[in-house]
């Protein structure tokens, strides 16, 4: 029979930490904890593997189930002594969802279930707490009722219909605030609650804490399947079929009284990654209190205590007073805590992010979890460890997601830039951000499909919000603290977050915010800081961050790991240093046509286009000429020692004409022809579908005196090079190519340009170059052994490939790929992680084709999709030579290749092998000059 | 040493008609005759692989050429007891391409080689006829100066040099025709020519007859080269490597005056098939003044000459005289002649195309080759050779080419359309054509272009006009007869061709024509009927051909042999019965769309894509599903017996909507909308590349509705025929899959309705349907079986298919192709014959993958290829249960099938065991009801 639940609780477990896939995280630590000594409720978890069971089975639960949940509830009884429905000394449970990664907020959580008119009793019994146990049942009713039984607000900014009834029964008791309800209060209330279910839902609030079990297990597992959670593992790349497990353990309170609390708590920090143990708590709350950010939180540690204050301009006597650290409040439970933390963070051997609850003084654990961190923090905790001993170099390049080095990359704003503050709140997730504020998700999203950049502004957020947040470039809400919802997200996503800027005052209705007298509405400007707090007025000039220190040491630790090179798009002598800066080793893209727009050039470019024959084309060739030779002895320049793949003409003609009657006739005027002419010439270059079109070596193709003068101009610029004794490395990409012929053609055109600059510059023999060409239409991949036959290297662009493999034009996708999405039908854009699947196995045959006929054919990749981590690590293992990428995400390429060294080193040395390929680095070709 | 020449002669021969792709179809069969004992002139051939070894060696010969051809000198010395060069008694040469397949007036001959100012003495001395001597060396300083050393006209219209000079001599000496000219005028034209060609190319006429050799040999192979034989070989779909073999061969003279002539003849009628002798000849001629069509010819016959002159209205009196049968003019000629024919027809088991000479009465035969035929003759020719036990069904299958039925399918002017007669010529190749006249290759190609249906009207035609002939429908010159340039090439491409309108009078440069007082001009509509011979003023009603007899035989041999299902492409009954009446066997793509452009249906579809929501939209859709119920009822009736594969909505939504603004603001009144609204919605319709935006089952996606309402209209309308008790089989296909889970999401809305509508008309498991899809997008072969874990049935859509492998639009790419047609990029239009080395590669995979994950899954092509022979042969190949293509090629596939039976039965068979696959038939289907 399957085993589908795992007890655990004092001090033993039938789980432990190496089975989170079965267990999910939370389940599994629990297990873990238990068996290291670390004091927490007894409780049981079921199996993910029963999540899938379930949905698989048409929601239904195999019979074993029931009898297993018996058992693991008799196990939990003995241990804490208590009875489940007792009308004594009852048994409380919580319920918690848990995958196998950590979902912030996005799972549901009953506490205190077991709870009814009889238990209740019981529970004043045992606790002699009257009010206690009222507060739980009418927190329980609520929760239950919100959660399993589906009572939520009406709309996006209507009230929680309990809160409603709360607050009409303050009113009439003429009270403000929840702790002043009195046990008869509390009671009357509940009963109000159970009124409110039944009334709303037609169906009574069920009685048998059996039957509320069941219901709880029910609504964990139908959250996994809720939208948000979607959209979550969407966003995150997780998987459907993972499941989620069921955490139900025993109920220990933090809201028992002024002994009681509970709180959150990192073992570092986890916004700077500093090594000092960090965390909120509150006296007389549960777990969800904190958690949602509705109470403010207060210190753990002392030290932690007085900044906060400072910051928040609060004295030492009222902080000592309202905002005690537990260090101060509850010295034993404190110290026990750290000892807790510490045992943690050596047994996992990194930072640790915990839950606990002090019952009448008593620690207990509820939840320990790799702390999401920023990547700062990442970076800082990685090479602190490393400088501890705790970790290896290996372990901790691993720790890092290369794509959260993207938070390190982003802009910060301008020193010196002009800031004038609207409010200050917490610097929950680091970066700069400025945009026009929107107050809900959907307009966020709205604005942001339109192109506009948004700040989303909530008093809150909560899972709803998801998808607004994440369409939004920056967050801030009015309440919350660091582990607030938003933070948590915002951390995890590397978006720019600014939490509880208390001072602000949000109207969702009138649309606008208020501080200190300000008001900013709707679309107004502001930007954020996220590394300190500040809200600001207006639209502050931003700056590219600099890197240094542990940065640096993360990436030297990367490059002695990965295998492939790492190369950059650019267009620009400019912008090669900044990649090269930031590591590159060489151009793996440079788009000649960028360089087509300026002043002259542009008009040349028309003149040339617009010509009768080849002879107005070649008059107007020679102009663009001189142009584009500069700009390549710019860029080899800038690159030298380094490869520069230049790519040959690629768009469609069009793109460089005049659409406009007004720049047509200017462009009539200085070509001395008619208007007539000039706009027929232009109406014969529209196409139906210029994606698939005249462009690429197509061009080349039709005029070959574009192809030559582009080639005259790159071995001028490197023949001029390195007669002045530079070394650089062109490599020429002919786009588009889909056939072996077209290249034999355009190569033909490229390789009679070499041999006649060479023979000019007396340089035969002295200059490295290549002639290799993109491969980006499917029919490449098919043919790749032919055209490797004659092509040095390829480069696979993925952006074409994609839209060619799925049928899919970027530029009009959008509409329905959201739909796609909604509907489960693509887990990811294609156009940002390479679809493996389909296009991957493109590649793949491309690759195996192409080594077949040249086993020393160089390949790379200069799609998008090289900067993408997921995607550099399948280039790892598929057998390329280097992945080129947008500057600023050059360093992300290099981790992510590290990863990808690390875990497809089988894989690529099996496919390096059947390609007989030894793979080429960029020093090697600097070294055979 | 390789053997680069192969000698024949005296009834013996190094080769034979084995040798062709060797020798070419001429040198194999010039061999063949010899050792058959038939007269032919000895001679040698230089093989096909020395052209190929030319070309690849830089126009280089190896040094073994010159010895192996001096030998070959040498033989045909000995045979014919004559010396090359020799003063007194020359050996004089003739010299000929010879592609393994005949290339109507492609290659250049030259004749007469050898002669000189020394040798024309001793051809005076041994014919002892002056004026024939330089008669024959004029012609030959002519033909070589033109083929050899390259004096063409200067422009098209503009007359070749060597004809102005000739006209001033005869204007010179008072004279009008060239017989009138005498020896010494003859001897002068010789010397002028040689002038002409003095000054205009600054060298002299070669003297040596060894040059004069080489430099035609030269000739030869530059002429394979030649831009009209590359287009020649793209159009006939042949090789550039096959080159052409030389063929050097003793001249003898059917210009040696009245007892001296040559002939062509084709041993049954090429145009009808009729079993009757066929052929012309002139008396004192040589062979290309037959074949150039400057001479009308006489018919070789009686019978023919008889029936000759009744058409052109000449008396027997003055046929007899000016015109004689050979059997008449030279019965022993005649009868030689005949014992030949029937001896080559008995040993090459085909019709004979045959070129042949007498000189002195003496006869001797210049070439055999499978002659050239129309379709029907082709047909009539196979059956009759059946019957006759010539040869076998089988043979008889092969010997017609699939792909010219065309010709027979052909439309042909109605019976009673009012015909308005402009000439008549003669009937040169069937069929019957309309359009507006144009006088040179350039223009038809142009107004071809931008889409008119053009008329070639030509004086006579030459190898130049090729391009522009295939841009016309129909073929008409005012001189030459049927074995004319125009009348082979139209024959051979199935075009209507009227040739030898000796009554018209065609003006280049005013760009008219005249006959019999009436004028037509350039771009005047005109008719052919190309089996009467007819020209008719303007525009004469066309009809659908009828087919019966030798055509239903082959049909039912080829049906024999076949193991593929034939469909159709049919959107409506009346072309489903069409298809039926082909033979058809089901429909395998009825396109939806076509059917909401009518009246209301327009209307309905615009409300529906104009709808501000699903509710609007289901409104519109509840109108038309009444529509598309009557649809495909009537479809499904005509087809009744056969499985009916219907595709749902596939076409942009764009399409339906109206762009204009007039359209657009009727719209919006009738939809009571502002027009503002209505032109936002469309303009929010537009795409950057519609091609790969939302369409196919996109749009079922997005609006799941319109799935529901096709899928709705089908099976009422199938379950209402089955409960009326015919037995239909609707396949219901969704376009444009390319992933797994589109497919999943679009069955599930079909078979939603198909259970719902099936329990409705109690007809559960009692009516066969299928849910497929179109396999057309490059991913969709990839993942083909996870598709197939799906899907029923896979079409594979090669026209979509072919734009993305290849990232061609088709819309677009026709500005670029002619190019790679012109530089040899592509060889073959890949949207006519499926690009087997890219595309077909995606199809086998798709093939394979499909059938890996469901053995039984049934697969086809409706894409337009699938009523092209060589994709039907490539689909039969790849294991396919059928093909469907329009209605009018469901005979060519029938035919191309058999062939593909029989040429690839090993592949097909392996492939279909290696997919475990049973070939599912349409009668298979129907039986299992």
């Amino acid at each position: 029979m399957t085993k589908y639940v795992y007890t655990f609780g004092a001090g033993k477990a039938e789980g432990n930490a190496g089975m989170r896939d079965l267990l999910g995280g939370k389940g599994a630590n629990l297990a873990e904890m238990n068996c290291i000594g670390v004091p927490v409720p007894a409780g049981f978890t079921i199996t993910t593997e029963m999540c899938d069971v379930y949905y698989k089975n048409n929601k239904a639960y195999p019979p074993a189930l029931k009898e297993q949940v018996a058992a693991g509830i008799n196990y939990v009884e003995k241990v804490m002594n208590k009875k489940f429905g007792d009308k004594h000394n009852p048994l409380l449970l919580s319920v918690r969802s848990g995958a196998r990664v950590s979902m912030p907020g996005m799972m549901d959580t009953v506490l205190n279930l077991g709870l009814n008119d009889e238990t209740v009793q019981g529970m004043i019994e045992s606790t002699n707490n009257e009010r206690f146990a009222w507060d739980s049942y009418r927190r329980f009713v609520h929760m239950y009722g919100d959660v399993v039984m589906g009572m939520k607000p009406q709309s996006k900014d209507a009230k929680d219909p309990f809160e409603t009834v709360m607050e009409e029964l303050k009113n009439e008791n003429g009270i403000k605030h929840d702790n002043e309800m009195t046990a008869p209060m509390l009671k009357e209330l509940t009963n109000r609650y159970k009124k409110l279910i039944k009334n709303t839902l037609g169906k009574e609030f069920p009685n048998d804490p059996m039957e509320q079990l069941w219901g709880a297990i029910e609504a964990v597992f139908a959250s996994w399947m809720s939208e948000r959670a979607i959209v979550y593992r969407r966003r995150e790349n997780f998987s459907d079929d993972w499941g989620t497990a069921v955490n139900v353990q025993a109920m220990v309170y933090g809201n028992m009284g002024e002994k009681s609390g509970t709180g959150v708590a990192f073992t570092r920090n986890p916004a700077t990654g500093e090594n000092v143990f960090y965390g909120e708590y509150l006296i007389d709350a549960q777990g969800e209190d904190v958690v949602a950010g509705i109470r403010t939180p207060m210190q753990v540690c002392h030290r932690g205590s007085t900044a906060w204050a400072k910051e928040n301009g609060i004295s030492e006597e009222e902080r000592k007073e309202k905002y005690p650290s537990l260090e101060e409040y509850m010295p034993e439970v404190y110290n026990h805590l750290v000892d807790v933390y510490k045992k943690l963070e050596n047994h996992y051997k990194d930072m640790q992010d915990v839950e606990f609850t002090f019952e009448n003084g008593k620690l207990w654990m509820l939840q320990t979890r790799t702390g999401k961190r920023t990547a700062p923090a990442a970076v800082k905790i990685a090479v602190d460890m490393v400088n501890e001993g705790l970790i290896s170099e290996t372990v901790a390049i691993q720790r890092i997601n290369p794509a959260d080095l993207d938070q390190l990359l982003h802009p910060v704003f301008a020193p010196n830039a002009k800031r004038e503050r609207f409010a200050k709140g917490l610097p929950a997730s680091p970066g700069a951000a400025a945009g026009r504020v929107v107050f809900n998700a959907e307009d966020a999203m709205e604005w942001n499909k339109r192109g506009e950049d948004v700040i989303l502004a909530r008093i809150e957020t909560s899972p709803e919000d998801i998808a607004g947040m994440d369409a939004a470039v920056g967050l801030m809400t009015s309440r919350g603290g660091m582990t607030s919802h938003a933070a948590v997200v915002a951390r995890a996503w590397g978006k720019c977050c600014v939490a509880g800027c208390s001072e602000v005052n949000i109207d969702y209705v009138a649309r606008k915010m208020t501080a200190n007298g300000v008001t900013v509405s709707e679309g107004d400007w502001i930007s954020l800081d996220g590394s300190t707090g500040e809200v600001m007025l207006g639209k502050v000039e931003t700056v590219e961050p600099s890197l240094s220190g542990d940065f640096g040491k993360i990436m030297n630790w990367a490059d002695k790991l990965r295998q492939i090179d790492i190369r950059t798009n650019a267009d620009s002598p400019e912008e090669a240093i900044t990649a090269k800066n930031f590591g590159a080793q060489g151009i793996g893209l440079c788009r000649t046509e960028h360089m087509f727009f300026g002043g002259d050039r542009i008009k040349l470019m028309r003149k040339m286009i617009l010509a009768d024959d080849e002879a107005g084309r070649r008059e107007a060739l020679k102009g663009l000429l001189a142009y584009q030779t500069e700009d390549f002895y710019g860029i080899l320049k800038a690159m030298e020692g380094y490869p520069v793949t230049i790519r040959t003409l690629d768009p469609p003609l069009h793109e460089f004409v005049p659409h406009e009657a007004v720049q047509q006739e200017e462009l009539a005027k200085e070509m001395g022809v008619s208007v007539e002419k000039i706009k027929n010439k232009i109406d014969s270059l529209a196409e139906f579908n210029p994606m698939l079109g005249h462009r690429g070596c197509r061009l080349g193709i039709t005029y070959p005196e574009i192809t030559e003068m582009q080639a005259t101009a790159i071995f001028e610029a490197a023949c001029k090079l390195t007669a002045e004794g530079h070394k650089v490395y062109p490599e020429i990409m002919i786009p588009l190519i889909g056939t072996e012929a077209e290249f034999k053609n355009q190569k033909a055109v490229v390789q009679k340009v070499a041999d006649k600059t060479l023979a000019k510059y007396n340089l035969e023999g002295k200059l490295n170059y290549l002639i290799g060409t993109m491969i980006e239409i499917p029919r490449a991949c098919l043919v790749a052994d032919k055209i490797a036959a004659n092509a040095q290297f390829f480069s696979f662009g993925t952006n074409d490939l994609t839209q060619m493999t799925f049928g899919f034009s970027r530029d009009d996708a959008g509409k329905f790929l959201e739909d796609y999405y909604a509907k489960g039908i693509l887990k990811n854009d294609p156009f940002q992680t390479i679809d493996q699947e389909g296009v991957g196995q493109l590649i793949a045959k491309g690759v195996e084709l192409g080594r077949k006929s040249r086993n020393d054919l160089k390949i790379g990749i200069c799609g998008e999709h090289g900067g993408e981590p997921e995607s550099v690590m399948f280039c790892h293992k598929v057998g390329f030579d280097y992945v080129s990428c947008s500057p600023f995400r050059v360093p992300i390429a290099r981790l992510a290749a590290a990863h990808g060294a690390l875990k497809y080193a089988e894989e690529r040395e099996k496919n390096l092998k059947a390609q007989n390929h030894t793979p080429i680095k960029a020093k090697a070709s600097e070294a055979a000059n």
